[in-house]
């Protein structure tokens, strides 16, 4: 058989990438420490020294979260992905699952947990609006859920424990900048990425199981739907499951690792407190700034802004798109719209 | 809340990668230009410049593939994630699928379509053995698959046309070191790996898909269970649905996106029936070289061997263990264990 579809023109031209300011809620800048690090050469993903690299990337994920739990690890996919990771290995089919909405985060859960027959019930905010622990608890005690969604882990009140639901938290936009402490406030799984605060390329997303999490896990009675996100075939490629060997399970993204564990090396320097603090100090700075020139932020309450992103309310009469294509023609900088309930707004 | 967990000593050390000769079924040795192409900083998953690379990507990929296909992309994942998006998205609960299993892959494609409800049958060869087109015409028949897998694309018969099965191909091992032609040998869907010919880091898999694989996707009773796979999802993100927006899905690995570009712009300068030819030649005479010194192939027939993988049979009274260690040891060099049912071969 002869060539029938010839090479593309434009794959003979250089790969082109411009330098941006990246200001929206992700992916952000990569510092060259961690663009270097992911440069480095390839090596077998079944090799011991990939192998420590994964076991430094564990204690930094532990030390992240702050859990102790052994089953610790990261994701070969991007946020979505550890979503997906701890929806399929937590629910069964017919499980009763309670996702928390305020977002596009709790109807992406949502969904993810219809597809694989979960019975889903929702209980709804306005968009970046709070949930309190009653209307929690009376959630939980209206549908018994065996697991409970929510994002950005505002605290919980443990109610979750008695009713013998797992609570799983989506960190991805916050991990890192805002206190977070999964095992003092009995979060069951917990996930982010590594494109946000940690400043890594998107491609690799830290996800943490406590006991309780790993005991329903344990008790199911089907196979998790992904062989590829299946939690025991995973945490055997970490080496949590203290089996004496690994078994090939996926070729892990190597270089990424290489680029994670150096994100998480460049955070345990800085230190959790300081890293808190400096995103908390920088965002006062900044929402005082965008008031003082008479913008107004989407989130009214200051107490539950996230220092990590901070949604702007485009002017009466004006058009977000145009002003964020403005600044990115201008500026080369990088200004999102919103997704989901504040699609027409601006963030940064 | 105070912090429990101590930043982790281990992340205080710099970040140790060895030089290593990867003489492996993959992941290969990466040459540096590729490695610097996904060392370029980081953009937005949605901005302009990122669909021109991803655009580059799918036309790079066509012709790798020799497809006309419009749904063509690559799955954010490494080559099991693009083996279940191809089963996910084709294979609905008590669909009848057909898988060939001479090797892990088989039976790995198998255990796939199990969790998610196929009815799965499975004609087997010995390992690296082939199927005759009279064999799967056989089970066609009797089977009456929706979907039928095969690994490497040996040449079909085309009668999965006529059986209305349409025909899915692993091709991770061989892709662009072996001819195939996706269109000319109608083959409906078709993966590969960013880290095998195309000497890229892991963590991306190029895959496409038929007009005939797009009308069952179409006519599904039910959503794929998985969103993060979700076909119009994807083929919305890469732009190739015709739809004039692209919604965000998930936050594409813009720098893995970078290395498979340029991996595949490389594909391009040298030509796929070079690169073919190159495999080839460098495989008989590595293979003829093996053999004047006394060592056996595991795959006898010459006709049936891949020129990019060479399994090779540990020597009676050797330990192929103690081998490829001392190999590694002495010369940094690696070759690897065989996996399922060539464990306890050698290969490279």
């Amino acid at each position: 058989m002869s060539l029938r579809v010839p090479p593309p023109q434009s794959l003979r031209e250089a790969l082109k990438v411009p330098d941006r300011y990246m200001f929206g809620p992700g992916p952000s800048n990569v510092p060259p420490r961690i663009l270097e690090a992911g440069a480095r050469p390839v090596i077998g993903h079944m090799h011991p020294e990939i192998f420590e690299i994964m076991s430094d990337i564990k204690s930094g994920i532990q030390y992240l979260f702050q859990t102790q739990n052994k089953m610790t690890f990261a994701v070969s996919g991007t946020g979505h992905s550890a979503m997906e990771c701890a929806i399929f290995n937590t629910v069964e089919p017919g499980d009763s699952v309670l996702t928390a909405v305020n977002g596009i985060w709790g109807e992406r859960a949502a969904e993810m947990a219809e597809r694989i027959g979960g019975r889903v019930n929702a209980i709804v905010a306005p968009p970046g609006g709070i949930f309190t622990n009653e209307d929690i608890e009376k959630a939980l005690s209206k549908h018994r859920p065996a697991l409970f969604f929510l994002a950005h882990g505002e605290s919980s009140t443990g109610s979750h424990v008695e009713y013998n639901c797992l609570f799983l938290v989506d960190s991805v936009a916050s991990m890192g900048g805002s206190p977070l402490h999964m095992d003092q406030q009995e979060i069951d799984i917990l996930y982010t990425g590594s494109q946000k605060v940690l400043n890594a390329p998107p491609g690799t997303a830290p996800i943490s199981f406590s006991e309780r999490a790993c005991r329903k896990i344990s008790s199911r009675k089907t196979k998790p739907l992904s062989f590829f996100l299946d939690f025991n075939w995973l945490t055997n490629y970490w080496g949590c499951d203290d089996k004496p060997t690994r078994v090939y399970h996926h070729t892990g993204p190597v270089t990424a690792f290489y680029s994670l564990r150096e994100s998480l090396a460049v955070l345990c320097e800085e230190g959790l407190e300081a890293s808190w603090e400096r995103h908390r100090t920088v965002a006062e700075y900044f929402h005082a700034g965008l008031e003082n020139i008479g913008l107004k932020l989407f989130v009214k309450d200051k107490q539950v802004r996230l220092p990590t992103v901070t949604t702007i309310i485009a002017p009466h009469g004006y058009d977000w798109k145009e002003i964020t294509s403005y600044i990115m023609r201008t500026h080369n900088l990088e200004i999102s719209g919103g997704l989901g309930p504040s699609a027409g707004l601006v963030r940064s």
